[in-house]
């Protein structure tokens, strides 16, 4: 009833079908609403990162042409230094009070199922923007048949039932939380959202609220696995990890304490899981570390999608040697349509009729793919995106920068920071807290470069950056170049 | 392979992309290699019913068109007295020797995917024969989009996984074994065909095998728990019940031997489960009668389908009160497109726009459907439909019968079973054993009336047959006229 008021409620405000409606909003029961009421209007959604500074997010809401905004009442302050004039914006205070301006926007709708004006199941539910190599942001529309597949593929995945409860640390605001409003709500599952993660209470929820499945990155779960409330959970949990792979001391971690590991891998481009690992029945015959090491494969498609291909640049497939090394390229229900509104970079990413993937792998014998690195400039930190040509770009805007490269660097907790290398002008000046400093008064904090090292960057003959030799440095003594 | 071998030397032998292919089998390897193999050659599957007599099969034969049947060694008899002269028929030994005439088939068959030639994913892939109401075999058309979506839907309301193993004793003739076939590679689960139903094998197997999932109708499960063999299954094991609703005895056996019930409820023309029994979590502190009775409702829509609707003869939905009749209604992907080549039951059968179950419910207040009598002539007897005009029109040819009226009574173990009123022609005579034996002759054994009563039948004044007089008689004291 509250998402068909909340549908009801935007068309009542003059929104027509097919407009953009954003959110800025933590987990929450308005973000879980509007999920489904927006839709419901066939209004499309745009969940905005709320780890974006303002300006980053005042490109996205002029990109997609934002029509309203519903904004946590903890973060309208980022609004504040932003032209909206024609955005109708909507604060919530996540109070539930009838004086709430999200509750009032509630009661302006009707209780009733507004009357359907979807036609195409191929229409735009969605759009969730991704940094891409360039730094210029790109909106990746999801499709109503892309994210109801999905729904159904995670919701096989995860094992999801009727008598389950998902808890929200996963942000709904990454790609639809992998599209999981949609999957735990299909199978009359019960969600429990919290608007941030916090080990501690998780531990509680778990126990309190009967949690039996969760999501989210490596990096919390190392929080979680540490933390002085962990416990053996008799009953079993499921959580669904994705961001990067598992390592042997996670895996063997999470056996411990009964939870079940669900080892995805995607991108935004691919309505969050692409491939699954299969458990197969005779990995439990194998040694600890050899099993770990299975698990840590990126496996293969999810159900609802084609097997991915591994290729090389003549699209043909590579050997399946676990050896050789290509390109993972995807097709099928769950890879995106297109980027919004912008045909050449959709072109250029399905160029040969498959998604490219930037991900370079080994292909094994038994069809699983192994992620051993990257050829797109991103480093994934904490499962966020960081383009390093924005943080580049960022750095080159200091008067005593000349030229600067950013790369990845392994981190323990973070999976991957970025490390920025940095040859000054002749004669200027400036030390690395600095130049940090400056990054974050202008892009989202963990964007910003963790360690700046000064000199000459090494450059191959034509003038280029060899990245790849400041990688081989810091990556040196690792089999991959992935974390 | 050999599925890819199956469906190119299908090819080979000259069928076209849409011709059809029958089978007549058990349960066994050759099942489920035709129901990717012949999908895989764009053929039509037409898995016939065991069960039946030479002349049904010789009907459903002609209707369809069949260009190839699959015949199992053992039942190649019912094939014998048929003129299939134009018909490519392949014996099937299930020996795995390259002998077996269907080996020698796949022989001729190549091991890589045969080209696609499918361009619309609301084709046909197969056709399942039902009685109907009026003895007429219809045949119902599943599409790949429903069986896809169906499959789906069975891994998502029996948690499906690829650790799991999928004990074959639902026959894969009925409705495409519930489309589970596709269900179980769907998710890189095992298989594992048995021929017939032997409750002993089935417990050895539970163990040897370690079978993890089974599905099938109540008079399956009672032979199953009844069986000494039966013992408490530690690490569980679920059951997708359909046919009939289960009995508080059975829920409670179960629940002792640790077999986890997923309740479902569907037709033929719904690639069998539309609805599921979603298990809540607040029924867990309800007395064990009370569960009983929630767990026999058959529910709400599996989750590929639009939920049903319970309905007054002017398609207006009924008073969710519990009191209230109607009939059941359906709509969505996982309903049929229509039956074959009868273009006027498919139109009857979705007057209104929604497809017509047959079955009347009272519709809870939670949106749970509750089935309490069939306005269809129909008895449905261990699950297997029986059309009550057939069994009439049978005992009609018979010399001395002038009229006769079939009903379903309740039987402990089959759910329902016929019963024959007849009136004898003046001055003949015909004793119950005789017009057994003559249906017998005639028509599929479990089809067969258990017992004839001679005498009147009761009219209306124009001079229909009043059933409901001679149910109300055989159902005296019970509250449902289904079982």
């Amino acid at each position: 009833e509250r998402c068909w008021r909340l549908g009801s409620a935007l068309r009542g405000r003059g929104l027509a079908p097919g407009e953009r409606v954003a959110t800025l909003c933590p987990n929450s029961p308005t973000m879980l609403e509007a999920h489904f009421g927006i839709p419901a209007a066939q209004l499309i959604l745009v969940t905005v990162n709320t780890r974006l500074g303002s300006g980053e997010i005042d490109t996205i809401l002029k990109h997609c042409g934002a029509r309203a905004v519903l904004v946590d009442a903890e973060l309208e302050h980022l609004l504040e230094p932003l032209d909206l004039a024609d955005v109708e914006i909507v604060r919530v205070d996540d109070s539930g009070l009838a004086t709430d301006p999200y509750e009032v926007l509630l009661a302006e709708g009707s209780p009733d199922e507004p009357e359907r004006w979807l036609v195409d199941e191929e229409d735009t539910i969605s759009i969730n923007y991704t940094s891409g190599t360039t730094g210029r942001p790109k909106g990746v529309q999801y499709s109503y048949r892309g994210a109801y597949l999905q729904a159904l593929a995670n919701a096989i995945s995860m094992r999801l039932g009727s008598d389950s409860a998902y808890l929200w640390t996963l942000p709904m605001f990454h790609c639809n939380g992998w599209c999981n409003p949609w999957a735990v709500t299909a199978v009359a599952a019960r969600h429990v959202t919290v608007r941030g993660v916090d080990p501690a209470q998780m531990w509680d929820l778990i126990d309190s609220e009967g949690i039996t499945h969760y999501g989210g990155a490596p990096t919390v779960q190392l929080s979680l696995i540490n933390n002085p409330a962990a416990h053996r959970i008799e009953r079993g949990l499921t959580l669904m990890m994705g961001g990067a792979p598992p390592s042997p001391t996670l895996v063997a971690r999470l056996a411990e304490l009964n939870i079940e590991l669900v080892h995805i891998y995607g991108l935004t481009e691919t309505y969050a899981p692409m491939t699954v690992t299969p458990i197969q029945e005779h990995w439990g015959d194998l040694p600890a570390g050899e099993q770990a090491s299975l698990r840590a494969r990126q496996g293969q498609s999810h159900v609802a999608a084609d097997l991915v291909r591994v290729v090389d640049d003549e699209m043909n497939d590579i050997p399946l040697d676990g050896i050789a090394m290509g390109e993972v390229v995807m097709r099928g229900n769950i890879v995106m349509p297109g980027y919004w509104n912008d045909e050449e970079a959709t072109a250029e990413a399905f160029r040969g009729g498959w998604f490219h993937s930037g991900d370079m792998a080994v292909w094994h014998e038994d069809g699983m793919i192994e992620i051993r690195d990257r050829s797109k400039d991103i480093i994934i930190s904490g499962a966020e995106n960081i383009s390093t040509i924005e943080v580049e770009q960022t750095l080159a805007a200091h008067p005593a920068v000349l030229e600067a490269a950013v790369i990845a660097i392994p981190h323990d907790h973070w999976g991957e920071r970025p490390k920025a290398f940095v040859m000054l002008k002749d004669g200027a000046a400036a030390d690395e807290a600095e130049l940090i400093a400056f990054c974050r008064d202008r892009i989202a904090h963990f964007k910003c470069p963790d360690a700046v090292e000064f000199g000459p960057l090494p450059k191959t003959s034509t003038g280029k950056v060899q990245k790849f030799v400041l990688r081989e440095k810091e990556w040196a003594g690792r089999e991959s170049r992935v974390n």
